[in-house]
């Protein structure tokens, strides 16, 4: 059927511009003016791609061509002359093939017509399959092998996916000061982009230092980036990568760096006029907001939504000063809070192919068991949040081989060990952690993989694939308590080595099977008291596992004090001068050593992803938005004050929002899209502006939303 | 330990630069104007690779450093900064890593010291899997994951891989003439290379028509491959591609076509002065020879030669006009010709990785499962006739990897039947073959497969494939005859469908099983009969088949009659001027219809490699000369006239050569390397210039051979 979709997009082989674009994010780390790439194997794009498209036209029409590569084109099986940049399709039943090679960059199609225009309803494959017979008779037998096409915002054809890049505005320091021959320059708070110098004159070399905080900018032999550039009469090097332009007015740095400060040395008589910046930024919008009766918490909000800003780049990535490269631990939790900020799917699609990458598979994404998990984990959620089908019928013969590759590194007993090869992560501790044998966290997660697995195979229609997974599933389920359940400790100890239970609880595995669900609302209550809130238990100093901490225990209705503890926690970075929030911190430490990390004294990161969780719990647990069904059909809307006097914000759906204020008396609802039930608690009998509020028991009210109208409850 | 090779070589992951050239070489390929590439996946090479090597250094150095791509340099796990040209290494134990990024070409690193030299002793991964923990501690446990390096014969640091190209040498026309208002110039014989277009003048089009015959040529409307120029006062463009450049008095057509006529029209003033070319060769040399006391046969051996060097590229392709790709049923044949020919390794090498691109597999070889099988067999020959086991450490996991695609689809008999999207293919025929159910020539090349397969096991010391791959092997060959012989016919009938056998026979199956020695040497000599010399089987007109049917005959010592065929179908193509062989004779044809295939009246291709046959057959079984030990360690020579009054040559060995002289009184032999024996028969009692001649019974006799003696025989 002719595509009748408004405009004509650029498309790929799905995954594939997707991976190239995340090599060259990923290989942008640098270490003090050394290229450092990742240390798991980067994949690549097909380099040969067949689009085609049954037609059906009404009358003849001509099409625009665009290509990125060299290309042919068949109309019904016959080739045409060149690579034509117009053509004209006869009327009637035809097939349209475009046959593109691309060894540099991934090979793309945008065809552009009054009917037939390039969209994600064309089809692509890797692997056409078509050969002739002697007497010139064409057989073709992949249709296993086709896919339905890629795409993202690429609509213009003058713009080529292989040319985008992120945009960028000037940026200005905020204070400079002269510091042993050299100039210290403050932007007033974490950011990332291109340094600029300005007004150079004389000649010499330059070393700029960057540093999250001063001290690492000014230490210029131990801080984590640098940038070395010789300036000569007509001419401008950078040192480490070689590029060599012509001197002009303002030379901007060819790399990306983050920074607050930057410290600018000369040699000779070389001196800058002024060092400012290019800021560079995903274009998201703020689609989520939070505003509460506490000015700690909403700067806790604030810096966390800048936070994720600042990670939001073409992907989600950990961090923006060190690695910069996409981490799945990391990325899960981009994605969660995500949906209660930027509501980025395109991101969370592309970040979750990158980490995929390609077949076959040779290691845990990136290396770590754990990680593997959090890939499968991520695209339950965006499933949850978002109701793309497309995107898991895209997917899912990647979930396959990754879960293939799992299930052959099982032990005997159906449970993952780390095996040579594999780095078994689960947090950066403050204390020992074991790795050995069975860790119950680590059976935790690949549970939830393989009930996910399930669930996309059933929705993608892989019926055979449904049955095992989720055979595995139940049987991996049933086997977590019997293994790590211990009854006098009233918890999940933390593995299992050679068959022996050890005696050590840590809280990882806990928190997880307990929102989960593997754990009866009993057992909760009891790793409430016997885990989570008991100071004995190492305790986690990683916003990464704090982030899944305060989940369980909001889960478990404990909003007093998770509140207490953001404040406590992100409140504490912002007592330390945080303007994005960290990659760890531990309260007990003082001055420089909230910088050191690895081994190094500024090897922290102070703007990492995963230290916004509190966009994640704000939105979720205490605003109470969440998904019930796919897109926000059906939705959840449970407001919890916890401690505030008032509270208000939005919380953004696949293509409207849902509104939420509440004070102590009065919560108000407006949701655009679905539909779904206001949850509550109430001391006296409610009243509502619309609809008939059921009482649930135990002072529990429900109330039915439908979409557009403002609900007010008086409770 | 410090390399201390003579010379510093260009390396890269092994297998990468080979398969990204291979896509330069197959995309090359156009049909009438348009670009045409393979309809198999293509692969691409790894993005990120590190090389490394163990060094142990009496003093310091200083290395110069080449690089493809974006890297960083660590010694000692330090990261250096920048990408330097140059770095001094101290003195001692040290670890080298060079870690290259390129997108683009495949990474290559060339290092040169005083010891210090990349060569294929410096190991690579693509995934290194090293992480640090928080306190800075590396862990690397992916020690499987490495490989020796990849390298040719790029030892010039400034002749970059990338850049590589075949020699071209300018070649002008030997007739010309007018033609309906245009010019149809002759290239006297086949021939392969770039038009050049010389003295143009005035503006126009021209049409280029290429023909490996006049007909061809002058048919614009069907010949298969053509240019289309547009010049104008200053500019020059390719229609085709697009490509336009300034107007000079050489105008050199961008792709390299097959031809020996080219007819040029121009439309509008313009005219050419003359069309002359630039022929593009691979630079190998002629190592092989042999002469007769028959001119024809000579003359086949020439056009043989000349037929092969045509066909040997950057890689063996099939034949030059019309695919020009990398085909492994071709191949496997091309590789056993070049080793009485060339003798080139590299290129035998280049073309096994490129047939066998990355993993995963998603089909067979050039999707044709017995394409997969000459596949193995291939790797079989190599090895016995170069003795390279370093290429069988690099390449026996992707041998494993395609050998478990193969048993992924065997049936529950353990055989392989043809699957969606399989081609099972087997040869062109003039008659009826059927393909489905269990074919006997597949089985067959299967167990050949799987032997291979255990042997290379056993040679890189994998010995639970060795004993896996055996079983299978044994297991499969114990079928053979149970399944597909029949006493009645005294044969291999053709297949075996949903259990039940063919009541055909044909002659695939019967001549490889007699020469892999699946028969008895009793049902040797009664295939002979039954099918190999029995006119009612269905005949071969294929050269690519006609090679083993002839092989199978002189196995069985049918010299006379194989020279006699020789002479008839190989001298049937020179009577019919062909200047090099085809890829498909029947000498029942006339005229025009040699040309056609395919549905086309050109589609036959002129020059195809499997048209060159005899040069493997005179060097192999007249000459005598074959491999007993890998690499000619340990060898026999066995002249055979076979009606000839005397012939004379030479056969390559891995570093020197074997001479044969032959008459109807007296041999001569002399080998550069290696030892073997002489065999012959003699009516009388036979005398030697040195040595023992021993006799065998039967009028047969051997004589031992050492390296460098000329031995002369009177018999």
């Amino acid at each position: 059927m002719a595509t009748t979709s408004d405009k004509a997009t650029w498309i790929w082989y799905p995954g594939d511009y997707e991976i190239w674009l995340g090599n060259r994010m990923n290989n942008r780390r640098t270490e003090r003016g050394a290229f450092f790439p990742p240390f798991w194997k980067a994949d690549s794009h097909y380099v040969t791609v067949e689009f085609s498209k049954e037609l059906d036209l009404a009358c003849d029409e001509e099409i625009r061509i665009a290509v990125e590569g060299v290309f042919n084109l068949k109309l019904d099986g016959k080739l045409q002359f060149g690579m034509p940049d117009r053509f004209r399709l006869p009327a009637g039943r035809h097939q349209l093939c475009i046959k593109v090679w691309n060894q540099v960059t991934p090979p793309a199609l945008r065809i552009d017509g009054p009917t037939v225009r390039t969209d994600e309803t064309w089809r692509v494959t890797y692997e056409d399959k078509e050969w002739i017979d002697e007497s010139g008779k064409a057989s073709d037998t992949s249709a296993t092998l086709y896919m339905q096409a890629g795409s993202w915002h690429f609509d213009d054809p003058a713009v080529r996916p292989s040319q985008y890049a992120l945009p960028r505005k000037p940026q200005r320091a905020v204070a400079v000061r002269e510091t042993e021959g050299a100039r210290l320059y403050d932007f007033g708070r974490e950011t990332f982009g291109y340094a600029v110098l300005e007004g150079l004159t004389g000649t010499g070399e330059v070393l700029l230092t960057y540093g999250e905080s001063p001290e690492e900018a000014l230490d210029t032999e131990r801080c984590e980036t640098l940038d070395r550039i010789r300036v000569a009469a007509d001419a401008v090097a950078d040192l480490a990568t070689g590029r060599t332009e012509a001197r002009t007015e303002r030379y901007v740095l060819g790399n990306s760096k983050a920074f607050r400060y930057v410290r600018v040395a000369c040699t000779g008589d070389l001196r800058e006029t002024a060092l400012s910046m290019e800021y560079e930024y995903a274009p998201v919008d703020y689609r989520g907001s939070f505003r509460s009766s506490d000015e700690e918490l909403n700067r806790i909000w604030e810096v966390g939504a800048y936070t994720m800003h600042l990670t939001t780049r073409e992907f989600f990535i950990d961090g923006i000063k060190r690695d910069r490269w996409v981490w799945s631990g990391d990325a899960v939790q981009s994605y969660l809070m995500n949906y209660y900020l930027f509501f980025d799917s395109p991101c969370v699609k592309r970040t979750t192919w990158l980490l995929r990458g390609k077949d076959p598979v040779t290691s845990h994404t990136n290396t770590i068991m754990d990680y593997t998990f959090f890939w499968f984990i991520g695209i339950h959620d965006y499933y949850l949040y978002t109701g793309d089908r497309a995107f898991l019928r895209q997917i899912y013969p990647r979930m396959r081989s990754m879960m293939e590759y799992v299930l052959g590194r099982t032990n005997a007993d159906g449970m993952v060990e780390g095996m040579e090869g594999d780095w078994v992560f689960v947090d950066w501790a403050d204390g020992y952690l074991d790795k050995r044998g069975e860790l119950a966290i680590e059976q935790v997660l690949f549970c939830r993989s393989l009930e996910t697995m399930a669930r996309c195979a059933e929705l993608t229609g892989e019926e055979a694939d449904r049955t095992k997974y989720g055979a595995l599933a139940d049987a991996l389920r049933a086997k977590l308590l019997p293994a790590f359940w211990d009854e006098e400790r009233q918890a999940l100890v933390h593995n299992r080595v050679g068959g022996v239970r050890s005696e050590t609880v840590t809280r990882y595995a806990n928190m997880f099977a307990s929102f989960f669900g593997y754990l009866t609302p009993e057992r909760q209550r009891q790793i409430k008291r016997s885990v989570l809130l008991n100071d004995a238990v190492l305790g986690i100093t990683t916003p990464y596992m704090r982030f899944y901490e305060l989940e369980a225990l909001c889960a478990l209705g404990e909003h007093e004090a998770v509140l207490r503890e953001m404040k406590a926690y992100w409140g504490g970075m912002l007592a330390e001068g945080a303007t994005s929030f960290w990659e760890k911190y531990n309260p007990d430490e003082r001055g420089a050593q909230h910088l050191a990390m690895y081994g190094r004294p500024y090897g922290k990161s102070l703007c990492h992803a995963w230290g916004a969780s509190p966009i994640y719990l704000l939105g979720k647990y205490y605003l109470g938005v969440r998904p019930l069904a796919p897109a926000y059909a059906e939705f959840e809307v449970r407001p919890v004050l916890g401690g505030l006097a008032w509270m208000e914000g939005t919380v953004p759906t696949p293509h409207g929002e849902i509104r939420v204020r509440m004070d102590r008396s009065e919560i108000r609802v407006r949701a655009t899209e679905g539909a779904g039930w206001l949850r509550f608690a109430s001391a006296g009998t409610p009243t509502a502006s619309a609809g008939v509020v059921e009482a649930l028991g135990g002072g529990d009210y429900r109330l039915r939303i439908a979409a557009g109208d403002e609900i007010v409850v008086r409770y």
